[in-house]
């Protein structure tokens, strides 16, 4: 009993300290950041003034900010709707702006943040810089014995790179107007400033056209962006300094397109909306001149639509088949020499960038525009990797790197944090860096639905960021993944569902309730990572269901990496506390199925997770049966090793699209235990 | 360790069992059932057909229905986007609908549900009976060891009223677009059919005006629904058989309208939008005729976009006080001869009516439009008591009951069920009783944020939805909670948000993922009920935190309702594993305190509510002395149960707007122990 109060005591004091300081948490980090040591106490007289030449955002965003403010310290403030007759400079927080912002590439964004006993104050040139100021406030709010306060600082801080961006695809499922304002808020909040809207795609064409209505009433099942809707993202965006820049993605990934306007397919087919994923062969018949007045009028309405100085064409992914198929492309290819379906690309970019630029845009693409003659004035999107990124900024193309921060791929957050638009060893000079201008963390929404965007998006992405904002050198991993755990709970304040949606998939998966013993068997499994969930690429379709244990399961999970971490370090220290954590997951894990067992037969959903759940119990009597050896120094017997990794081979296969997380943690103990 | 493990297995076998046959568990409970004791297996195979003479409400119901139940199954349903072509009447379910319906009150919703071994048929009169047929099938969804399937049944099944409403309020918090979505989708699986938005109030002007665009630019502060929100939500609700109705609250409550337009008023004053809530001044002139020159546009435009026959002009709460302000309308009334404000209203009413007949619709308001004198062609919806309801049904004038539903008050759930539009003792004739159509419960939105709002919505009014739907006799509560749970469980799977939001406000309360002090707290807490939650109505505004404990608390928490009953059962009957349960409970809450004591030190937003979790613990040491005693059959000392009524008597104290719903219990306890 005694040790059960000494280890309940050494749990409670282990908790965060009452002096729960916020200075070291924040994400991204700040370019420079000291501490003086006051507090500036949050009371219920708080308030905030506004000076210098601001503009209507920074109204409005300090309303937010107060508002949140108030959310989690619950003290009703006094302050309504901040004005431009909020001008108290002797306000709690002082805000002090120079001019307002222009929202485009290369703004200013820098802040300073100075905090003392008496008063928060946050400078900047821009309404931007602002903005991002009160992000770092809201991350810096701290508690102590005497309640809420934020710490003394002197923050002086800037992005590294100006185009810190998220796509997100709503057309491979459909994502409706409330998961884009959460995700703006989750954006604006570790200061994200470009969401890049792929908007048309093979699937549908997901935004409404009133030059040629049949795009979104016959390319779309009735889910669309109409205009008014895409004004309010903009206006959403805006306020929180986020940039939108939408993407149609042609000459390929347009049976959508087809679908409504046959006139403009390479090749006479019955197109219906496609329902399945991949990479498909309906493409532009570039060669006619109907599809260059078609694009023209259809490109002049969109970039009147959507303010951004950048404008998006796809370009990816075109597999030229439907080209070669086609006699009349073949002799227009013919005629003027070209070789190749890419030469008829190539011309094809050439041909719609004055419609692009007329209309006062920069075209924007994936890698696949990079090709020889095309112009200088776009920006490329790398996706293919950082070579084509490089190779661009060698010839003078401007660029962001997307390669490496496809988050839709189930991949850890330590993978796409230390992926670096300008990697510490990069080839290029000075001069060449300047045109890699920064990166996009990439939405995908084949295996998504509206449930679960939030955990591919939340709160990975937020590492991403600081990739993008901070400097080159802020790259320990630990520490990331220490801040990530706190900043994850900030966003789930501004809307995102990334935690609370896993419990709505267990209890319908659980057909009840009582989830916990799918929960403990979620916790140490991950959906199959890269492009392996989708079987074949012909498992899923657009209306499969996304509700099923893969869907439950989150990438990069916690108590399975921890696991593997507290196993490296006891195989090296031998940490008695560590392996007694060890001990006990592995009866937890061991002792779990015949719960699961039970949850399976109430709801068959979960049938394909029994394999994983037995192979789950049996790594951990194999891990258990290590850890008797290693803590008593004795010697397996000569066929123990082989008969262990037998085991610890089998685990690893799938169940349910998904696979265990700790088998290779097992492994060491039983090559630990070996030795 | 033997004792253990009989309760675990205990606790195993009160598992729902491995033949989960969901026949007793539908809600709102069918006119008529029997089962036959056949199951139609749900295979990966699964199709639906649909014969007659069906309109486009079929189809799409019936594709998301298909998808909905692939989302619970995970088979993979080979059927994408049902069309005309879907007629195959050896489908696994065939729907056979003889005409689309009208979505109007009085329409027929009856349909026939019968499932053999082969196949389930659902056969309805209309499309709408063939969309509550559907919600029936959800809900029978059910488990054995073989798998999936509909248990077998003959249903036959209408409506008991036909005005099964529900109201939102999206002005006094704003509620966007997926709110009422989700609401809809809720509204439908229980078979709720009109949707009444309640879109203006002295706080904001809710939805877009083209004919007098300061109403939603000057009059709200950028929140309302545009034109094309309300066609949206009309399209949404009208797939789901439910119709929409509009409220434009006049001639009180019109703050929002004043600021727009001054020239509306009776008293001249500089008009903001109301922060606070409750019943105001501010009133439309209706001396003037420029005034029914302003309705009369703007209830043009309104009633030309909102299609339903009838339209709510509120018309509730007006205090005079602004009539009797103005000489001028006090000179009108001496003219007319008119002795008080309520005559004015009732020529108000009088001259408003042909503004709305003119335009092809019904004006319905709150009952104090029933007034001597008022046409007889109005609906009134009774919110003051159902004695209006009755006397309006005798002089007969058609009439709903909201009194009763108030759901924002935070009653217990029988208490809603229990109220009956016209109950067995009702005094009307059966010919009177025909002019009571039905029922709405009433979401007011004061204390309630976008967060919280389901929790106040659901599932409650899954029960009030059942009143509204089943037999007058449908009256057990045991039994409705015991469906209400599961019913829970579909609402969320639909989208509500009423259990993970929980989580959310508790996780940001706790500063932390590690709720679990919290969380047993809130478990015995609800928020102050009926208006007291609202210290002299002075307490709470527009932009005050709902962020609070009160806001993570919800109402009729199952935990102390539970304990509650337990407890009742334990005096009469001194059943052994009754009072086992309950002395565990109150040792969990007595040992409780100190956690959370160490939560409050992380999160002083919760320092609110450490006199409840004191108190929580007081009662509890009490509550477990009686149990002693009783358990004991020995007598407490003389002067034990006035000193433990003292400490019961002082945990009925309010703390953080909640207050214990386990005190009456232990009061019981105390009783009980010393008699």
């Amino acid at each position: 009993m005694k040790t059960i109060f000494i280890v309940l005591f050494s749990i409670l004091i282990s908790l965060p300290s009452f002096a729960q300081d916020r200075t070291n948490d924040l994400m991204p980090v700040p370019q420079s950041l000291k501490t003086t040591g006051t507090r500036c106490r949050i009371l219920k007289d708080f308030t905030i003034g506004v000076t210098g030449n601001p503009g209507n955002r920074v109204f409005k965003e300090a309303t937010r900010s107060l508002r949140r403010l108030d959310n989690r310290v619950g003290l009703f403030f006094k302050q309504g709707f901040l004005t431009i007759k909020d001008n108290n400079t002797s306000a709690n927080l002082l805000i002090e702006v120079k001019r307002p912002a222009e929202l485009k590439l290369y703004e200013n964004e820098s802040y300073r943040l100075f905090s003392n006993a008496q008063q928060v104050k946050i400078t900047a040139e821009t309404d931007l810089g602002a903005i991002r100021g009160l992000e770092t406030l809201q991350q810096l709010l701290s508690v102590d014995n005497e309640g809420y306060y934020f710490p003394g600082v002197e923050i002086s801080d800037a992005p590294r790179f100006s185009w810190r961006g998220m796509m997100i695809d709503i057309t491979l499922h459909w994502m409706p107007m409330d998961v884009i304002e959460r995700t703006l808020d989750c954006m604006a909040s570790v200061k994200m400033n470009v969401l890049h809207l792929h908007l048309t795609e093979d699937q549908m064409f997901g935004i409404e056209s009133k030059v040629f209505p049949r795009l979104h009433e016959v390319g779309s099942d009735g889910n669309y962006y109409t205009q008014e809707d895409i004004r309010r993202i903009i206006a959403f965006a805006d306020q929180r300094g986020i940039r939108v820049v939408p993407e149609f993605d042609i000459p390929g990934h347009c049976t959508s397109w087809l679908k409504a306007y046959p006139e403009l397919a390479s090749v006479k087919r019955d197109y219906e909306l496609q329902r399945y994923f991949g990479v498909f062969d309906p493409t532009l018949d570039v060669t006619k001149d109907y599809t260059y007045e078609f694009l023209d009028k259809l490109f002049t309405e969109m970039t009147h639509l959507f303010p951004d100085e950048y404008f998006h064409i796809g370009g990816d992914e075109n597999t030229g088949k439907d080209w070669a198929a086609n006699p009349d492309i073949k002799a227009y290819m013919d005629k003027k020499g070209m070789k190749t379906y890419c030469e008829l690309e190539t011309e094809f970019m050439q041909r719609l960038l004055p419609i692009i630029t007329k209309n006062g845009k920069k075209m924007m693409g994936w890698d696949e525009i990079f090709r020889p003659g095309v112009p200088h004035d776009i920006m490329i999107e790398s996706w293919r990797g950082e070579k084509s990124l490089v190779q661009a900024a060698q010839q003078g193309y401007t660029g962001i790197l997307s390669a490496g921060y496809y988050i839709d791929l189930i991949q850890p957050t330590d993978y796409h944090y230390l992926v670096d638009p300008i990697p510490a060893n990069t080839v290029l000079t000075p001069e060449q860096q300047k045109f890699i201008v920064g990166g996009e963390a990439t939405m995908w929404t084949e295996h998504t639905s509206i449930e679960t965007v939030d955990s591919r998006m939340w709160p990975r992405s937020a590492a991403i960021a600081e990739r993008f904002w901070s400097a080159q050198s802020v790259r320990n991993v630990d520490d990331m993944y220490r801040r990530l755990d706190q900043i994850s709970l900030l966003l789930e304040g501004l809307g995102s569902t990334h935690i609370r949606n896993k419990g709505v998939l267990m209890r319908r998966l659980a057909n009840s309730y009582d989830t916990k013993a799918l929960e403990v068997l979620v916790d140490v499994i991950e959906p199959l990572k890269v492009y392996a969930r989708n079987e074949k690429g012909k498992m899923y379709n657009v209306f499969s269901p996304y509700t099923k244990i893969a869907d439950a399961a989150t990438p990069d999970q916690k108590v399975a990496r921890e696991f593997r971490k507290n196993v490296s370090n006891y195989c090296s220290t031998k940490n008695a506390a560590i392996g007694k954590d060890i001990t006990e997951h592995l009866q937890l894990w061991k002792n779990n199925h015949a719960g699961f067992m039970q949850l399976v037969k109430k709801s068959p959903i979960l049938n394909e997770a029994v394999g994983l759940s037995e192979n789950l119990a049996k790594i951990s009597e194999t891990g258990l049966k290590a850890m008797g050896y290693l803590k008593n120094h004795s010697t397996p017997p000569a066929a123990w090793k082989a008969a262990s990794l037998n085991i610890t081979k089998k685990a690893k296969e799938q169940g349910g699209r998904c696979d265990l997380q700790v088998v290779t943690a097992i492994e060491e103990l039983v090559n630990a235990a070996s030795k």
